[in-house]
């Protein structure tokens, strides 16, 4: 990427360019409409004034997109719906194409390159570095790889196939090739020159690799230290020989872990035996971070994946059921659990309005431990010496819960049917619960973890589903014994 | 942060050295049990030979801590019970503790702070920079920070007052002063001269900040570009004129992400007149990020803050407490609800082992949908044009999924109780609630982003309340019109 692209300055630039465009586009839908009316009406096609008028839109949106970062004409193309976005794809200019396409969202880019032919494909993707190209393959139809496989240089072609080898969540799908090698026995003088030669440097060039000629990595030298050194010394004097590297078949969360605390710009990968492969930048590990959390919290809140916010009805559909068909199935075990229970119910009505709220205090109680639990267990934390401590003050902790709730819904009981007994069982069952809820939120992410399993994917419709029936079958059953 | 630092290689490794220190801190657990029960039954004090074998298991203990980078020291600090963490907190050395206490969550660090004397504060505080002591500033006793001033030279005081003045959340809040500034008329071989004259240059250097006598922002000269074009041209010549800057009164969540969207390294910080104040780097940004989404993420698990995962049993209740009780209150209006229809219920047990349903998948549609607003929200991608259009694909979706999910409802409620009519309530029932979930799922967070309020919070929590309360309404009252 040129370092002098124009980027918008202030944040706040993207949206007004978002408004500006939107606004546009709507008047160009006008027009269209108007032009499509007329058509009907009179069987005439366009006028010219129109067709000049709707070129005159065009070209305002043209000078709008031009001078915008790809990543803000992503940004653009994600935030319409689907007939405009296409009319903005097409007016961006063509040599922009793969750099927008790495930008947006898998669902968008979906809609895009299903909108592209393959000689259009094989054109956007040749502006692109291997291992960007490798990004984008998984979406791409296999004519077009196979195209571009046949348009690339040797040497390139043999590092998208590595790069292509490693699946997605490893470092070796993160890496890049932008790195520049010297040998350990040229003095920084010699170093400099051969740096003035080429046009410019990588991106997030913080530091060179020094390689041997078996492509053995032997160490670092930080850019700033070569700036600062005596240009008489040899690179193998100021080379720093002690630093982070990645093997390219690691987890990328662990990489990406290591960048956070080491504050790293850059970072070499090597293959097993020790040689050199490939470097990992920051800028790729925040795009790793901002995927992995997005998911995170996409999933938490019940969507399979990033949806396109324009998805069609049937596609949004598709994204969702999955999440509602296994609370449907949870719903329906709770259901059976209270159906138990019926003839008590019958006898006593108040059962049925007081017991959501025992199930209810104890879904958030346990999703409270077992957030706590998931995080623990990402960073780390929990090792065999604590996990027991661990376990016994969540109990703890649900067992204090337990008693002040437990006594507060028991007075709001009391208060409300006048029967003591109820209180109390009302206040025995949110103990019993909150403490089903703790083991619970305990165990369940650390038996996944076990069991090598993301303790995170769907922990939380696992514990509600457990606090459900679980507390329906706690209380209903205490009332059944004590109070029917 | 010297760059040669022994940094651990592999990420593995932090894991391996957390289970080092506590197999050794359990070994003089051990130990330290002992010598007081020894001390107990005879009343002598512990032997030479035994205070010996504690010695030297701590000896071990700062062997394994010493070469450890300081993000890894917090680490294993934070993943330690309270009073094996200050066992290690004491073998630190000294000088170090400062670059600890700011690697550690802020629980933790309050834990550590309450354990050091004013005096241990104060030259801890001493050994970091003005941007650093700014961060730790909120968790210090004022006497400490008064101290620290009096300490300070006069520009470094200025500096310090200065960071301390911006709000956290703010670009000028995560802003430091470490930046290189140069004349835009020397040609770059003055420059590079007067770099080698400085020892080292500031972490994430990648750029020199171009500023003239008014300390007024002219450009920027990338390091890169430094390196590859001829000494003898001007820095006014080669310099970037059109470049990302922040206002130090900006958001620092734009700030952020611009470095995402323009995957920049380091960006100058301004005043409202345009002088340089100072700079933010990409490693600040990864950690703010870090933060915010640790933050989403533990409040969607219904926890107010990061809680130091040993903590003490009575403060993990009252970080927990908020919660509970808000769900408290919602459930107690849920409950009330369901008091309305007991008559109904009385007559008709079934509608208490089938309302839990309604509500449920309501909850889980409701939350499908306000996660997609309110990320859309937060990346700025809703538009006046667009809001209309994306209400009705929501409702769209959901009446879908209301006729297929309320089919199996309603077929699962005819199987169990042979009550088509009660099928037929139910299927009714569903769709009417997954309408009012998309329905308050699209409006409840453009309500509060309207209102200036974070869209995110409590989001899940109140369209759950919607979703129980009005979907046992909405069922109940159609099974009292149609049913009994």
């Amino acid at each position: 990427m040129e370092p002098d692209r124009n980027t918008i300055t202030d944040a706040h630039d993207v949206h007004d360019a978002l408004e500006r465009a939107t606004a546009l586009l709507h008047r160009h839908d006008e027009l269209v409409e108007l032009a499509m009316d007329a058509a009907d009406a009179s069987g005439v096609p366009t006028s010219p004034e129109e067709s000049a008028q709707r070129q005159k839109v065009r070209e305002e949106l043209r000078l709008l997109l031009d001078p915008l970062h790809p990543a803000d004409v992503a940004y653009i193309l994600e935030a319409l719906p689907l007939t405009q976005r296409l009319v903005v794809w097409d007016l961006v200019k063509a040599d922009r194409d793969g750099e927008i396409l790495l930008e947006v969202s898998d669902a968008v880019r979906e809609t895009l390159i299903e909108y592209m032919d393959d000689h259009e494909l094989v054109a956007a993707t040749g502006q692109l570095d291997t291992d960007e190209i490798a990004d984008l393959a998984p979406d791409l139809p296999s004519e077009v790889i196979e195209n571009v496989f046949r348009l690339l240089p040797p040497e390139e072609r043999e590092q998208l196939r590595e790069a292509m080898s490693y699946p997605e969540g490893t470092v070796g799908a993160l890496m890049d090739f932008d790195m520049v090698q010297i040998r350990e026995d040229v003095t920084l003088e010699v170093v400099l020159r051969y740096l003035r030669r080429l046009d410019e440097l990588p991106d997030h060039t913080d530091q060179l690799f020094v390689v041997d000629r078996a492509e053995q990595l032997k160490g670092l030298v930080p850019i700033n230290r070569l700036l600062v050194t005596d240009p008489d010394v040899a690179v193998g004097d100021v080379m720093t020989r002690d630093f982070v590297r990645f093997n390219a078949d690691e987890d990328a969360a662990d990489a990406a872990a290591a960048f956070e605390r080491y504050d790293l710009v850059s970072a070499p990968v090597v293959d097993d035996a020790g040689a050199l492969v490939g470097r990992m930048t920051v800028n790729a590990v925040v795009d790793f971070m901002r995927e992995k959390t997005d998911n995170e919290i996409l999933s938490a809140g019940g969507l399979r994946e990033d949806e396109d916010i324009f998805a069609s009805v049937w596609k949004s559909v598709q994204n969702r059921w999955a999440w509602l068909a296994i609370n449907l199935i949870t719903a329906f075990v709770a259901s059976r659990v209270i159906g138990l229970f019926e003839g008590s119910i019958g006898k006593l009505v108040a059962l049925a309005a007081l017991m959501p709220i025992i199930a209810g205090i104890g879904g958030n109680s346990g999703n409270q431990t077992i957030t706590m639990i998931v995080r623990a267990l990402a960073l780390g934390q929990i090792t065999r010496a604590n996990a027991s401590k661990l376990f016994i003050k969540e109990l703890s902790v649900s067992a204090l819960n337990g008693l002040i709730w437990g006594g507060v819904v028991g007075v709001f009981a009391f208060l409300i049917y006048h029967n003591w007994q109820l209180g109390l069982v009302m206040m025995l069952a949110m103990v019993l619960n909150l403490l089903l809820a703790a083991s619970m939120g305990v165990l369940i992410p650390m038996a996944m973890d076990k069991l090598g399993r993301d303790p995170a994917m769907g922990a939380s419709v696992m514990i509600t589903a457990i606090t459900d029936s679980g507390g329906f079958f706690i209380f209903l059953g205490l009332a059944t014994l004590f109070l029917v």
